[in-house]
């Protein structure tokens, strides 16, 4: 059995507008690298991080707390030493956190010889999110874990279903450089809604899910609606409905918020449409002077994979 | 062109427990018939009804209020005469309004060589629905006109989305004998809804459409989940808990309240489960003494259709 792995976990966007807490989508173009190796001390570390400044001690880093998850459940005389290259930013609203947590279980169940399913990965991965957000969801570890477009139907079972995928769906990813912690931004949420809001809810969930298994993209883009979260939060983003406005005129299929924040995404359908939308985000940040980064990416089909 | 066509129009199943005004489905063994003729007078008239008891004036019948909304459309020295055979009990909650309003306007536009697409012909019929029960809601009408499984995605602008239906769905549909109105039992529901239960619901209307594009029973049968309906209605319905839990016990994938009450449908995989949950379903009712109909059906995958 091998003693080492080197991975690639991808950035995520959460809730795709309509499907807050449930639905997420897998990047290709970013994501964090990690390598887990077994190691002769028992236990959990975190040996190296690059690229971001964060807890190094396991119990107070995510992926050290997903990794101590999975590692309760083992019987060994080792333990697991991980190594953090992180390209995610974190607070950016694309995944940091799970990338991170997820990676760290799919690394530890590939050296173990695979005995835990996806659906447990997702699991001991949302541990980290709880200590990320205060809040175990696995709206982000999901589809990082699972690739492509996932639904978690229910949390009490835990179960994760992974949709299909159009072939030439791309996403674009703006991130404005402000810092928006998740646990804040879900503070802000009103713990009720409209029985009519929820209805809008559903039906454009319904309808996304239908996109997706039938190739239909501007159903897809139709059903991108967010009339709970999105009102509530868009003030915490600089000019979203403005970029979103100008977005939609470039020819993506839909636009929302990714996550909690302050990321936005657009589906575009193909990759001239995406560099168009991209082009038009960088214009609207540049021209308001917003600090920015931005990913076009396809649509990850496989999650979390080996690299070399 | 011809001058008239007799008709079938299917009893329906909506909100599905957890697509409430939204998922829809067509059942194959129960629905009125109906005639529609031209007639030299202009205008809309009700010749006949049998089998119950209703308005024949055009403007207080579901038929005729839905008719005249489509005959306002035309510029016509003609009328139509229309006259129905009721098998759909009205007050049952299996669309019985919805299926004489949408039997009237498909025949209409039969018999006009399909000038309106099926997305008018809810809008249509949605108006006999708001008619019957206060409401102009599209859930029961939208699949008595497409058949199978239906979305109704959005009501501003209308738009309706046929899904995938696997091939060996059954339904089964008990109708105990109490009179419950569509309108009274929209009147208990409360109008807001915690975010948690909403989550809830989306997340179940997206694991039952991604379970009819995949032909998974199982998770069609779990997703038929309601949290927010069933728990402020079931008290309507006599022994809704015992006889769900019994007819779960008996193998139906999933239960649940047809529409508003006070009919109670069950989904099941072949016909032969179909029967055996149609067994437990009459042995409950009858040893608590309450009279009901049952219907045991495929899902009807085309709509109202022509017959001789």
């Amino acid at each position: 059995m091998q003693d080492q792995i080197k991975l690639f976990s991808p950035a995520t966007v959460a809730n795709l507008a309509c499907g807050f807490d449930v639905l997420g989508m897998a990047l290709d173009s970013v994501g964090d690298e990690m390598i887990i190796k077994k190691s002769k001390n028992k236990g959990i570390s975190i040996s190296k991080i690059v690229g971001q400044d964060l807890p190094i001690e396991a119990t107070k880093n995510v992926a050290g707390v997903a990794a101590l998850e999975l590692y309760k459940e083992l019987e060994v005389d080792y333990g697991f030493e991980i190594q953090i290259f992180k390209n995610i930013k974190p607070g950016s609203g694309i995944g940091s956190s799970a990338a991170s947590a997820a990676g760290a279980v799919w690394g530890m169940n590939e050296l173990l010889g695979k005995p835990f399913s996806p659906n447990e990965l997702v699991a001991f991965a949302m541990e980290g999110e709880r200590l990320a957000s205060g809040n175990a969801h696995a709206d982000n570890v999901a589809p990082a874990l699972f690739g492509g477009f996932t639904l978690v139907r229910s949390y009490k079972p835990l179960e994760v279903i992974k949709l299909a995928c159009p072939e030439e769906l791309y996403a674009v990813v703006i991130h404005p450089q402000i810092e928006l912690k998740t646990a804040d931004s879900r503070k802000i949420l009103k713990p009720t809604i409209s029985l009519r809001d929820g209805v809008t809810h559903w039906g454009n969930v319904g309808g996304l899910v239908a996109g997706l298994y039938t190739n239909n993209y501007k159903l897809i883009g139709d059903c991108l609606k967010d009339v709970i979260a999105e009102p509530q939060r868009a003030d915490l983003i600089p000019h979203y409905y403005e970029l979103k406005h100008q977005v939609i005129k470039s020819g993506a299929l839909g636009v929302g918020i990714s996550g909690s924040g302050p990321s936005i995404f657009a589906l575009t359908k193909g990759k001239k449409i995406a560099k168009g939308v991209a082009k038009t985000m960088q214009t609207v940040y540049q021209n308001i002077g917003v600090d920015f980064d931005i990913h076009i990416s396809k649509v990850n089909q496989k999650g979390i994979y080996k690299i070399d």
